[in-house]
């Protein structure tokens, strides 16, 4: 058995009082065993995107960089895997909602940078949303999976969350574990269990989703639900951590029994990809298996 | 508002004694007001694939037939669309798992064939499963909608509906309402509201799933759950039906709403199928959306 963690904390304005945050809850989480452990999107700043201030842009840094380098050296001492997003400035003068895996001997791993970027118009809604589009370019690194040491794990970022496909290519590409670092609100409470168990379902793997909790400290008056999430392949859910104050979802996950579950639902062996077509904005019926690359995983 | 049903009603060896139950069924339904019905999985048989028999092939019949004329003029008579999943012999001499759409005039408006074909070894299982891969080949339509004088719809059978990338590709096709009928039992009774909610709510449809119920009498010891639900694009149960008895699911959908959801969630207007290869076998990134042909639907 393998133990996890999702790792939500209250922000802050301050980066500083963040880090400190994220490093004290971390310490606990693997204090109590916790081999991976998730922080939320954007873990080091409050969650900045409801206003478009071009201030905020220097925010931004490296991945890698310094904040991963401090959670890396953190990971290391710890001996645990580390998922750490943050505000990503690329060296072409983009900018990417990205996630980084750091590892347990302390090294950069990989990183997912967030594929859809949301932007909800404020009028339509009764509390702050986030126009992200203004900050974040959509990902251009499709949906890897990381090979840690303790798993083999996949990321999708908040709002990714919506998007059945992109869960799916993660349970192609072989994820055992999906991570979801969220920062999303009460208004959106109701669909939270309800997506991550349906992704643990149809790709039968386990999925940790980790969301900010409460009102940034300085920041808008944004209240983040919490109720970080752990959720087995059966859509059972295992832990779940407050909705209102700083906690760490914690439970024990067997990912030995992934490949017999597989085997029994046949949920991978009886897809018809000649006839998704359209996901990919083909006609159905025009890709055929027999053009098939192989691909990473273990369907 | 529309209305609409999900008919169930427990199965008879007879398949006499089935039609006159759907017939009976679907008359109250229309007279409660239901413009659309849909009647469940192989609705004028009992389950026989829990057994690999030979002669239950005999059962099978063209589509459009005898059994899709009969329901054709009931929906006629009754001025409804109505969906009626058969055991179909194509001319060619394969075999189907299909489900026919039949006017309010009467006519014949299109078919469905079954895409994704469950078999799980029964000696895995507490109760009866069904071999299907022993009668049904995998379907060879893709997932068209159909443009009823009520609503665009589209239609996923059973095990299809395990498959997120079949309610997607309906979702893209334009689908404002997916139809599901199921042959399901009370061992996965625990995926039925999750799997039909997720779907309504990441593609912005309703969903009306129309399971068996009970036993059939005469045939196996199979105890199909009911339930059958009809859920709102915001993953809201509207309705549902008994999980033991004859029953009606019915519930009044508004159309109307769905574009102005579609617009305020984005989930159409920010997906990445340049990123989603994988789903069609292809390498994430080697699709990209300059080489699109249009589709139908409303994104």
């Amino acid at each position: 058995m393998l133990r996890i963690a999702g790792v939500q904390f209250i922000g802050h304005a301050d980066r500083a009082v963040n880090l400190a945050s994220a490093e004290r809850m971390v310490r606990e989480a693997a204090a109590r065993g916790a081999r991976i452990a998730c922080l939320p999107e954007l873990f080091n700043t409050m969650y900045f995107c409801v206003e478009t201030k071009p201030e905020y842009f220097d925010w931004a840094e490296p991945v890698p960089g310094p904040t991963t380098e401090r959670m890396g050296a953190l990971a290391g001492e710890l001996g645990i895997v580390l998922i750490a997003p943050v505000f990503e400035k690329a060296p072409d003068g983009r900018y990417f909602n990205t996630a980084a895996v750091l590892g347990p001997d302390g090294g950069f791993i990989g990183k997912y940078r967030k594929s859809s970027i949301p932007f909800m118009d404020a009028s339509r809604s009764p509390e702050p949303r986030g126009n992200e589009k203004y900050y974040f370019t959509p990902g251009d690194l499709g949906f890897p999976t990381f090979d840690t040491p303790f798993a083999r794990i996949g990321i999708l970022i908040c709002y990714d969350r919506h998007f059945p496909e992109a869960a799916r290519v993660l349970g192609l590409g072989g994820a055992e574990i999906l991570f979801v670092p969220t920062a999303t609100t009460r208004m959106t409470r109701y669909l939270w269990d309800v997506e991550l168990r349906a992704h643990a379902i149809a790709n039968a793997y386990y999925v940790c989703g980790v969301n900010k909790v409460g009102v940034d400290v300085g920041g808008s008056k944004r209240d983040h639900h919490g109720n970080s999430m752990i959720v087995s392949p059966k859509g059972e859910v295992l832990a779940e951590a407050s909705a209102t104050a700083d906690d760490i979802a914690l439970a024990d996950v067997d990912l030995s029994a992934l490949p017999a579950l597989r085997s029994l639902w046949g949920y991978y062996r009886d897809r018809r990809p000649d006839k998704y077509g359209p996901v990919v904005d083909l006609p159905s019926g025009t890709v055929h298996p027999a053009s098939a690359t192989q691909l990473a995983g273990t369907r």
